[in-house]
C-alpha cells in the first residue's frame, strides 16, 4: 500500500477547526482509493508565537521539508498584529514559503453554479467565471534586499523595499504558467506595470521569451491597473494569469472576491521539486474562531488540491470535488454562503456531510 | 475682472477632443463668473515624440509651470508602446507631475444616480459609492532609487526597482488627505501591506501619527489585498482613501470600475504650492480617437475640479458639476454609458448640451 507523509499546519483563528475537517476528508479518500496517509501536526503562526516564541520553529521546518506535502490552515490575528517583524505570524508564513521553495502559487477563482448568487457582481457577469491567478511567490518585493529603514541626505526618516526580479525567476513561473493555461483554456493573460517598472519590462521580456516554447498557448500582456478594472469589468475574458508576488497578493484576492465566496477558495503553492503548500485563501478569522462557525470548503479544496498537485492522485483529487459538489448540491450552506431556502450548518456538519457524499 | 493663464495639454488619442470641449465650459464658466481664462496649448505625450522627440518638452514644463493651472487630456497609444524608457509617453506623463511636485493625487469614484445601472456590481452594492481616493503621486516605487537592470552573483541578468518613502512625504500626503476626509465623511482608510513590506510600516506609523492632528477623522487601516477585496464586496464602507503611489494606482482604477462610468471620472493633482494638474482618469483611447466618440465629461469634470482645487473659485465648479448633472437628467449619453430609453450623442454635442445646461 502506497504511503504518504502530510504535514498539518492547523495555524491561528479557525484554522485548527478547518484543519481538523479536511484531515478526515483525506483519511477516507485515501482508505478509498487505496493510500496510506499519515499525519504530524506542527507549530506555525501565532499558535508557534505563543508556544515557542517564534512563527515558525526550525522543526516545523525540518518536519515539512521531509514529508510529502504539506496543508496549512490560516495564519494570524489582532493579538500579533503590533508585533515586531521578525514576531509576525506572517513573517512565519514567508519564511515557510522561502524555505520550501515554493515559487509558484496557484489560485483559482471559480463561480459555481450553486453560488453565483454570493457575488455581489451582477449575475450575467459573475456566471461562469474561471480564473486561475498564478503569482510569483518567494521573489519580488517580499524577499528584495536591500529592504528595511534609514537615513536620507536631509537627514529624514526612509523606509524601503526591493522589487527585484532575476531572469530565472520569470523563466520559471511563466513556464508553470504556461503549463497551467495549457490545461485549462489555452490563454495566458501577463500581468506587470512594464510601462513604469523596469522589474516589470524585464519580466514582460521573458514572458513573452518563454512563450515561444508554448505556441498553443495565448500570450497577452496588460498593466496591473487595468487588469484590477478588467476583472470587475468583465471577469470572464480571463483564463489564466500569471503576474510578480506583490500584484498577485491583490489581484487574486480581488478575483476570489468577485466570486463572492472566499471561503470555497483553496491554493497550492509549489516548487521544482520538494513538497508542496496547500491552504485556503481566506484568513484566520479570528472573529467567528471556536464556534464551529467556520466554512471548511475551502480547506477541504485546498486537500483535493494537495492530492492532485503534490501527491499526483487526481481521481483521489476528483473525488473530493465531486463530494465537495454534491454537498452544495444538497443544499448544506455555512453562514458565508448560506442564503434562504437552503441548510445552514455549521464547521463539523459541513465536514460530515462532505464525508457522507465520499 | 480676475484672470487666470491655463495651460492646456491635449496629448494623445481622444485627449485633443476631450479638452476641446472642457476649454469652451471653462470659458462659458468665466465668463458668467466674471473671471478670465487665458489658454495656451502645448505638446506632450505621443503628440509631443512625433513633434520634437521628447514626451516632454522643456517649454512644456516652463509654461505649465508658470501658469495657474494645468488640463490634460490624455496620452498614450499602442505606436509607442513598444519605445524605451524615456521615449515613451508616460515617462512624460511621470515628469510633469515629478516636476511641478504634484504629490497629491485626488480620485473620485461616485456612482450617479443617473448611472447605476452602468455598474457590473448589483445595484444595492454600487448605489451610492461615493468613494475619494487619495494617492502619493510622486514617491514611492515610480521614482525609488537605484532601479534598473543588472547582474546578480550568478551571472543572472536582473530588473529592479526601489519602494520607498520618506517620513516628510508620507506626512504631508496624510495630511491632505485628513483635511479631504475631513470635509467629506470624516473617515479615513489607509491602505498598506505593513505586514510585508517596511516601507509600508513606516507608512503605517507616520499615518498614525498625523491622525493626532485630526481628531474628527476616524482613521483606519487596511492591508492592501483586503482593500481590493472590500472594494468589490461592499464599496460603501469606504469614504476616503490614502495610499502609497503604486497601490493608488491599481486601487483607484478598481474604484472607478466599480462605479461602471470611468468616462465620467475626474482627478486632480496638486502639490504644496504651484499649479495643479488636472486630467480625466480614462485613458488616451486609441481605437476611437478622432470619430467624436469619446466621453467629454470626465475632462469637463476635471475642469470644475481644475476650477475648485486648482483656482478656489469653488462657485464656478459648482455650476460646471451641476450642468453635468442637468445634461444627464436631460438624458444625452455618449457611447460607454448609453442605456436604452436615452439619447446615443457623440463628443461634441455632448459639449453643446453642457454649455446649455451652463
Ligand atoms: C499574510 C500575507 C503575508 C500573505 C501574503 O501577502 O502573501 C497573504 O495575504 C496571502 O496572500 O497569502
Ligand atoms: C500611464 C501611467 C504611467 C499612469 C500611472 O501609473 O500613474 C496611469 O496609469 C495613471 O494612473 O495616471
Amino acid at each position: 500500500e502506497r504511503s504518504y507523509n502530510i504535514t498539518l499546519l492547523p495555524g491561528d483563528g479557525i484554522g485548527p477547526e478547518v484543519v481538523a475537517v479536511a484531515k478526515d476528508a483525506l483519511s477516507l479518500v485515501g482508505s478509498k482509493e487505496g493510500f496510506e496517509l499519515r499525519f504530524q501536526e506542527m507549530l506555525m503562526g501565532g499558535a508557534a508565537l505563543d508556544a515557542v516564541g517564534v512563527p515558525l520553529p526550525d522543526e516545523t521546518l525540518a518536519a515539512a521539508r521531509a514529508s510529502d506535502a504539506i496543508l496549512l490552515g490560516a495564519i494570524g490575528g489582532y493579538k500579533w498584529d503590533n508585533n515586531e517583524k521578525h514576531l509576525k505570524p506572517e513573517t512565519g508564513l514567508l519564511s515557510i514559503r522561502a524555505g520550501l521553495g515554493v515559487f509558484a502559487n496557484l489560485r483559482p477563482a471559480t463561480v459555481l453554479p450553486q453560488l453565483v448568487d454570493a457575488s455581489t457582481l451582477k449575475k450575467e457577469v459573475a456566471e461562469g467565471v474561471d480564473i486561475m491567478v498564478v503569482r510569483e511567490l518567494t521573489g519580488g518585493i517580499y524577499f528584495g534586499k536591500p529592504r528595511g529603514f534609514g537615513t536620507n541626505d536631509k537627514g529624514d526618516e526612509i523606509g524601503f523595499n526591493t522589487e527585484l526580479y532575476a531572469v530565472s525567476e520569470i523563466d520559471r513561473i511563466a513556464r508553470v504558467a504556461f503549463e497551467v493555461a495549457r490545461k485549462r483554456g489555452g490563454k495566458l493573460c501577463s500581468v506587470d506595470k512594464a510601462n513604469v517598472l523596469e522589474a516589470s519590462m524585464l519580466w514582460r521580456k521573458r514572458v513573452t521569451a518563454i512563450a515561444s516554447e508554448f505556441p498553443d498557448v495565448e500570450l497577452s500582456h496588460m498593466y496591473v491597473d487595468n487588469a484590477a478594472m478588467q476583472l470587475v469589468r468583465n471577469p470572464k475574458q480571463f483564463d489564466t494569469i500569471v503576474t510578480n508576488n506583490i500584484f498577485g497578493d491583490i489581484l487574486s484576492d480581488e478575483a476570489s472576491m468577485i466570486t463572492g465566496s472566499i471561503g470555497m477558495l483553496p491554493s497550492a503553492s509549489v516548487g521544482e521539486s520538494g513538497p508542496g503548500l496547500f491552504e485556503p485563501i481566506h484568513g484566520s478569522a479570528p472573529d467567528i474562531a471556536g464556534q464551529d462557525k467556520a466554512n471548511p470548503l475551502a480547506t477541504i479544496l485546498s486537500a483535493a488540491m494537495l492530492l492532485k498537485y503534490g501527491l499526483g492522485i487526481e481521481s483521489a483529487a476528483k473525488r473530493i470535488e465531486a463530494a465537495v459538489t454534491a454537498t452544495l448540491d444538497n443544499g448544506f450552506r455555512t453562514g458565508d454562503i448560506y442564503s434562504p431556502g437552503t441548510t445552514l450548518v455549521g464547521c463539523k456538519r459541513m465536514g460530515e456531510e462532505v464525508l457522507k457524499a465520499l
